[in-house]
């Protein structure tokens, strides 16, 4: 009798019963009178997760996918060049949807375990003379690999080239998780989603862009409806929709926010490095590697582990899920049957990740790793229980 | 206080607690093993409300503006000449929608109240002897005017004028409310959403397609990404999906099912005609005239009801939220002002109605209207007090 | 398919969703540190229900009969005399416990449809020099009867009486509904429970007594353990229990108070006037009678209705749950087959009473009443309707 | 931010999330025509539970507190005497309860680690030849020692010692748990709550008594009411209650009881031991002790460890609740400060284990004691990993 399934990938992640609660409830009217009370303040709060005072967020009942296509289709037109580097499957994905959108995609092939190759794009956008490149794309957390790249980076390659493109970020895995800064940071869109630091459900698409994209869009020809900024634009502020929203999921998103600010995103930012840094040391004490090449790619959200060369990683998380009741995420594309991943992001603590590295470390022996029991348990707690005053715990 | 809400929008509808319980439910793995044990069955479900053995069904998380897009960007290029009539908001919003994904979009206007002219786009299709059009699209229930179209007479008239075109039909307010066949009728692609006769919040765009259709879709040349059928069609088969789905909707969606097999769709669409027909009881009690012109165009799923010139529809629906705790359906577009709406479908019974018949009395009544109370009320009862035996109640 | 049960019995109520959502939570550690942050203001804020400052309440898993019993084994001694009316099925049922638990209990029979005989029980006590009575008790809703009785009345007469008895009241169905005053009618212990004015699930006996009674618990020597004083009163002042509450319903009984108190008691109170005077302006245009026989009697929870003398109310509350899904009280011991009663107390509004009434009508002309459709609702509209400025309605 | 606190306390325990689903419902009518249709199969399966064909059982809403209670004052008499043995603080709360309801109540005190003294008990029962003892009270999981005892050795006891007295046994938190037969051992009563291997919130008493109980009954004279028998007799076996059921608690009990039949009974004790070996080769690994003296008394739902003479054990749960957000049990009475409890009953399973020995070694640590971190955890998980073929499992 499965009476509790461990969900540890990388999203969706486990919803707070605060969330669920605030969800379970009747359907209601999106044209009510009182319905902008709602909404208005919503998208207000959306900003200050972004950290942007002049960017527009839109909320989409879809997916990241969906938000990815949202901001291409409606600032670009087609045939525009973008440049992209893909260094894990959702980079890859990413530059797939441009190129099958009709976009002049530049791509930038890195190896796994590395990300943006920041002076690489600087380079090339500095040989862009007549800036034909119109939007640089970045995945601000490689949820394949478990790869941060570095978003400020980015913009410094810009700005150092005097490039005007437009800079869009995939922050699917990282917004609400690892910090971002779209003014500071001059991000021009950012496409997240429901199910991962949210918190919520699959579902939303949820994303922001700056007034700089805005004025794109507005030469914008893509043929497009349903993504349309434009409806959006015109309906929302008045905060109602173009069509009919997925209010439950609006509703546990007033929730959700509610938590983080409750919580401080700052301490967010610092409970998921202190969590990952743990499941870190556990991979260390096991021998093994991540994915992430050096320390300065390390993600906050999820660890991609390389596991021995006579263990199938599939096998790893097949076992875990069959016999020991635990959700990891499988390695994808190029790393498949090589890394199996722990995901590490959202309503999470100490005491989850204790028993996930515990329950890794059984599918793992099952399935042929040479490792002891309890090792990369014990490298955790000692990492856990020498930082006693992390506010982000249960205190 | 407000304790309680009655929602007679047409959509979204209430959800039946048996479905809401289903959807309480921790995250799960999109890609564990034992996922497809669930939606393959889903998949095969569906394709019993729909009425076809031979169509292929589509979930995407989005809305039922969400799948007219997918259905349009799948299996047509841009150009393409589309017929389509439009007689209240929604089928203008597809209308719309054609014209701005560049179609060559012939509309063919009709008086609001009445639905689509079935005689006449049989002329037209029979004079396109070059067969440039490539598809027919149908509204089988307009929300907006409460007027049901005949689907089967669309069949007919293009088999008449024995013209190839693709055959779409909007059934996002009619499907699992108002019979549908699919197959029968030569159906090539149904679009329908979650939040109306599938009794489940918003969020889901629930199609499905002929055989036809997918031929035609490999042929079809629309950028198109998130909505591509390739992608869904690659790994549905397999049970899975090409991104994080809405697995909360999903498992609903299940339950949703199970209720409505359970009751039989014939007995679902026999319940949603008795109901409907008290509603049209008290409106003729109360002396006034439903949008839709004639008995052949009434809709089972909500009835737009005139008011009197006196008075003006908004402030019946704003008098009925603010004051009596009820949410009715507003005028839109052209008949703003003039009508209000009643929706009377998904996981409705005889008491809930009752309840809203008196409600709009009230608010009518305060609004200015000369009518009796419990006038309406009365017919209703009347009518419903008569017909001891519809399986679809309470018993 | 039974979609929607109309709930319209004295209790248990519509529980609110908002409450609804607060009890649908993990289980706690009743033992756990904090757990007092949560108890102590619940104990607090029970004494605002019942008006008194010095009271003390008590929290039974248990139900309303298990609080009479608590209150009377507590603070009674086996052998001491009561003095009780009954006028109903609950008030005989609290008769029969007091000499089932081997009270002297003197009984004034008082026909059905009256309450508490105020000045008989003033000579009984007047007569009473010797004061061997040591409790009166006295029901402040009769939920059989639809009776409120005039507890400030069985104040005056003991004091008139100058007689130093106890006096306990049973506030089951009138707590959280109609005004209770503790302190100001000097009551010594008040019984209620969960399931009706808190709108909560069945499950709690929430009681509260005064410093007199706990003054004669110390000289109460009846065998008692579960429902004992002592061991409550020892845990509870630190926030604690003597053995595991029901922590889901603690916690739906805080969501519960925190809508009372924004609601406000005394609208709350006006609220079910307003409804409770609707229901009854239906009955009169029926034509029908109110168990309760006079004006002053008449209960703003619950309205037990007389049945035509051709009609049986048990068949009348059976074909409104079997045929029109709605529920019903039946009629109990002497006024069984002769009233049916409707439930109007705790999370309710105009709309749901609408629809009760005309459910009722239904159901009253199934079993052969001569009554005109829509009779009874039109009554409660135009009395509804003439008075917008409700302020416990919707707006 | 505490999204999650593990619950390893020895009740409450972590209910499922198909029981918590199946209590999230609006309330309704216990009189309903269709009520017993439900409630009737549901005392038909408790027997199952219980392991009796002949037993009657009864459902209070109340607590096992309550349970004890029923079942003393509705089968004895004031002064019947009683034997008892005290080993923990719930056989001494039993014994205090007999003492207080007027029983003249043998103690039979034993070492706290040790269970029923079978032995004892028989000389005891062999040497009053007059039958003086009415009745024999045996707990069969002391919750606060985590000591088993052996009832089917209690009824030997009795059988040897030709001694007709009813023998009743605490099963609060050993029933749906581990073995319990109460046909074959000749139980007379058996008192369960639900917030234990029921998987239920707290809230009901669920007790079960023998033909020979209810014989008993006929003589017995105590004053009571709530808990009597008869009123529950009476009504049940029509499928009612005397006074409002908790039917919310019934409805999560019937999908519990589907659960537990689901996963088989023998299945669910084979799980409770194996989770619980797991626990105790940790506290092996540790170098500490559990309270329960030798292995016959292990419990199978919750060890009690005893902590090393440096730590204080009540500490070592603050730690763990307020640091890592973890519930364990703390000492009681004679072994406060000195042991604390780890619960494994109920929804368990490996992994939920395996992050509770690694939160406890952490607060150990972070409290003095001089174990190694992860030193249990490998422990438990070389137990766990070894037998992969427990059926009870995830798979």
């Amino acid at each position: 009798m499965r009476y509790h399934t461990g969900l540890f990938i990388p999203g969706p992640t486990n919803v707070p019963d605060q969330v669920r609660r605030a969800m379970n409830l009747p359907q209601e009217d999106m044209r009510a009178p009182d319905f902008p009370k709602f909404t208005l303040p919503l998208f207000a709060d959306l900003k200050k997760v972004f950290k942007t005072e002049t960017g527009q967020p839109f909320i989409y009942p879809s997916s990241g996918t969906g938000g990815w296509e949202a901001v291409l289709t409606n600032t670009l037109n087609p045939g525009d060049k973008v440049l992209i580097s893909t260094f894990g499957q959702f980079s890859l994905l990413w530059a797939d949807m441009c190129q099958r959108l009709g976009f002049e995609t530049q791509v930038v092939d890195v190896e796994w375990g590395e990300g943006v190759p920041v002076e690489k794009f600087h380079d090339i956008l500095a040989a862009d003379k007549e800036h034909r490149i119109k939007a640089v794309l970045g995945t601000q957390n490689e949820t394949a690999t478990g790869v941060t790249s570095d978003v400020a980076g980015m913009r410094k390659a810009l700005d150092a080239a005097n490039h005007p493109a437009l800079l869009y970020i995939d922050g699917v895995s990282s917004v609400a998780s690892i910090d971002f800064r779209m003014d500071e940071w001059g991000v021009d869109a950012i496409v997240s989603g429901s199910q991962k630091g949210f918190m919520l459900p699959t579902g939303l698409a949820i994303i922001c862009v700056s007034q700089k994209a805005l004025e794109a869009h507005k030469t914008s020809r893509f043929p497009r409806c349903f993504f349309s900024f434009e409806d959006m634009t015109r309906t929302n502020k008045d905060g109602y929709f173009p069509y009919t929203p997925a209010t439950v999921l609006l509703r546990g998103l007033r929730a959700s926010l509610d938590l983080l600010f409750e919580e401080g995103l700052e301490n967010v930012f610092t409970r998921h490095h202190h969590i990952a840094e743990g499941v870190r040391k556990a991979v260390d004490a096991w021998g093994m590697k991540l994915c992430a090449k050096e320390a300065k790619w390390h993600s906050d959200t999820v660890s991609a582990i390389i596991v021995p060369s006579n263990v199938d990683s599939a096998q790893v998380v097949r076992q875990a899920y069959n016999r020991y009741g635990v959700s990891f995420g499988v390695g994808l594309n190029k790393v498949a049957g090589k890394v199996f991943r722990i995901g590490h992001l959202g309503a999470t603590n100490e005491l989850m990740l204790l028993g996930a590295v515990a329950a890794a470390e059984m599918a793992l022996v099952d399935c042929g790793a040479d490792i002891e029991f309890g090792s990369g348990v014990a490298a955790a707690q000692a990492y856990y229980g020498s930082r006693r005053n992390v506010t982000a715990q249960a205190a």
